[in-house]
C-alpha cells in the first residue's frame, strides 16, 4: 500500500478539485491510500459529495494555509500547522511516500529542501515538469528557484533526470541534451562551456550535446537541462505562446460567417488535437533527490490532473527512483 | 537619399529574393538608393531579370561569400573579399548609411563590432529583433552573442530599445521591462537583482519592472531586456512552439471529412491571424550601439521581408537614433 498525502488547500480550485482527484485516484487504482491534509471540517464536508471506500482516504488536520504571494523561508517557519509543512512532515516522518500539492511554488520548493530534506549527496533538489511536444513529453529540469547554478549541479540535473525518465517514464536510454544558443560544442555562456565536457563524460547518461531552444517543442531530446532561471523562461513562455496562439487561432475563426461555420466543424478535431499540447495531462512536476517524493501540480489543477498526480507517485515509489538515485550518486563518487 | 547595403549572398533564398527585397524596397519608397553586395556576374544576372531605375541600385563586387557554419572570427579576418566584410565597410567608409544581410548571425554580430564598430560608451552592441505580440510587437533586447552580461550592459540595452521603440516604432514612452522568474523586486538571479534597482533608477526610461516570459506573447511591455542566452532561448522557442502548434493545428484539421471541410472554410481567416504572429512580417533585427546600422534579417528572409528590413533602415536614419543613443549616454555621463 503506497500514501500520498494530497494537499487539499492549496490550488485555485481547492479544496473541492483536489478532493475529487484524490477520490478519482484511488477509484482509478488500486494500492493507493490518500491522506487528505487541510481543515478537517472543510475537507470531511468536501468528501462527504463524494462515495469511496472510506479506508482509503484519511483526513489529516491542518489548519493554517500557506498563500501563494506570502515570502516562502517566513511562510514554511511560522506556519507550522500549514497544510504544506503538515503535509511534508508526513513525508519526513515516514508516515507517508509522497507530498502531492498545487499550493505556492515557493513554499513547496522551501519545504522539500528544509522539511523533507535532500539524499545525501544531492547538491540541489531540481523541480522537473513535463512538457509537451510533437512526439510526446520531455522532462525540463530544472525549473526550481536554484539560480547561478554551478556545472555540478546541472550534472547531477541530468543523472536525476535520465533516472526518472527512464523509469517513471519508460523511455530507454532517455537522450539527454544541455539548452544552448547553438549546437556547437564551443558556444554558450561559462556555465554552459564548463557543463558540457562534464557531461559528455559521464557514462551512465546518454548525452547528446546542445540543443536549441527552437528543437525543444519537436521532442528532440528526453531530458532538457538548464539553470532553473532558463527553466522558468522556458516553461512559462512556453504556456504564453500556446495560450496566445490558441486564442487567435479561435478568434480568427469568428471573424466571418464562413468562418464561424467551418469553426463549428473543426472544433472536436482540434479539441482533442490541442489536448496532446495542453501540460496539464502529464500530472505534476517532481522536486527531485529529495529524501521522499514531493510533486508539485499546477496552480489551475483540476480533479484529472490531482489524479494522475497522485498515480505518478505510485510509479517513481514502486520503481525505487530515489534508490536508483542514491545507487547513482554513490557509483560516480567510487569512481572519483 | 538613404543609401543602404544589401548582402546579396546571404540568406537562404539569395541571392533571388534578396535582390527581388531591393527591387521592391525602391520601388516601395522615394529617397532610397541600394547598394547590392555581392559577385558581380551573379547579382548582375539576377538584377536584369527585374525592371527598376538603374540609377537607384548598384552593384559592389565581393567574391567571397562567408557560409553560416564558418567560425565568425576567423571569417571575417580573413574573407576579406566577402559580401558582409565589404558591405560593413561601405557604412564604415560612411559609403552607405546601412548595411542589412539575412547572412551568418555570428559574422555579422562580429563585424558589426570589428569593422564598423562601436558608439563611443557603448559597451556592447545588442542585437534586437521585433517579435509579434496579441497587441502589436516589443523588442526583445538582447538576443545577439554578448554571453556572461553584466547589468552595466543591461541598462545601456534599456536605454537603446526604448529609443528605438519610441522613434522608430512610435510607441510613446514605451514600457521597458526586466525578464524575471517572478514579478517581485527580490525574485530573479544575481544579474537581475543587480540590474533591478539600476533599471529604476534611470529617469530617462520608462521601467516597469519584472516581467514573467508568460506575459511575454501578451504584449505586457514594449522593451523586453534580458541577456543574450536568454533573448535566444525567448526568440527561438517563440518561432518553435509556433511552428510545432500551427502544424498540430493543421493536422488536426486533417483527422476526419468533416474538419476537412471546416479546414477548407476557416482557412482564409486563420492565415490572415497566424499572419499577424509571424515574425517575418516586422523586417530584421538591428544591431544597436554601432557608428552605423546593421541589420539582421532572417535566414530564411525572402523578398518581402528584406524589402522591410531596408525600409525600416530609411526610418532610422530619418529619426537619428545614433545621434540619439549619443545623446543619451552623453547626458547619463553628466549625472555621474
Amino acid at each position: 500500500m503506497i500514501k500520498v498525502a494530497v494537499d487539499a488547500m492549496g490550488g485555485d480550485y481547492a479544496p473541492s478539485e483536489m478532493v475529487a482527484g484524490a477520490v478519482e485516484a484511488v477509484k482509478a487504482q488500486p494500492g493507493i491510500q490518500v491522506l487528505l491534509v487541510g481543515r478537517e471540517d472543510v475537507v470531511t464536508s468536501e468528501l462527504s459529495k463524494h462515495t469511496y471506500e472510506k479506508e482509503r482516504i484519511q483526513v489529516v488536520n491542518a489548519t493554517e494555509v500557506i498563500a501563494t504571494e506570502e515570502p516562502p523561508v517566513n511562510a514554511i517557519r511560522k506556519k507550522k500547522d500549514s497544510s504544506i509543512v503538515v503535509g511534508m512532515n508526513l513525508v519526513k516522518k515516514q508516515e507517508a511516500d509522497a507530498f502531492v500539492s498545487a499550493g505556492s511554488s515557493g513554499a513547496i520548493l522551501v519545504g522539500g529542501q528544509v522539511i523533507v530534506g535532500r539524499i545525501k549527496g544531492v547538491e540541489r533538489p531540481p523541480l522537473a515538469p513535463l512538457i509537451p511536444t510533437e512526439t510526446g513529453v520531455s522532462l525540463l529540469i530544472d525549473c526550481g528557484a536554484n539560480v547561478d547554478a554551478r556545472p555540478s549541479h546541472l550534472v547531477q540535473f541530468a543523472r536525476m533526470g535520465s533516472i526518472y525518465m527512464e523509469h517513471v517514464m519508460k523511455v530507454e536510454k532517455p537522450r539527454v541534451a544541455i539548452v544552448n544558443i547553438g549546437a556547437e560544442e564551443e558556444k554558450g555562456n561559462a556555465l554552459v562551456k564548463e557543463t558540457f565536457p562534464l557531461l559528455k563524460e559521464c557514462r551512465d547518461i546518454n548525452f547528446i550535446g546542445s540543443i536549441e531552444a527552437r528543437e525543444i517543442p519537436h521532442g528532440a531530446a528526453d531530458v532538457i537541462v538548464c539553470e532553473a532561471f532558463v527553466g522558468n523562461v522556458i516553461l512559462k513562455l512556453y504556456e504564453g505562446v500556446g495560450a496566445t496562439l490558441i486564442s487567435k487561432v479561435k478568434s480568427g475563426m469568428m471573424t466571418s460567417l464562413r468562418s464561424k461555420i467551418g469553426a463549428l466543424l473543426v472544433k472536436p478535431a482540434l479539441k482533442s488535437t490541442l489536448k496532446s499540447f495542453d501540460a496539464s495531462q502529464y500530472g505534476g512536476a517532481p522536486l527531485l533527490g529529495l529524501n521522499g517524493l514531493v510533486v508539485k501540480t499546477h496552480g489551475s489543477s483540476k480533479a484529472n490532473e490531482v489524479k494522475n498526480s497522485i498515480i505518478q507517485c505510485v510509479t517513481f515509489k514502486e520503481q525505487g527512483i530515489n534508490e536508483k538515485i542514491k545507487e547513482s550518486l554513490k557509483a560516480v563518487n567510487k569512481e572519483d
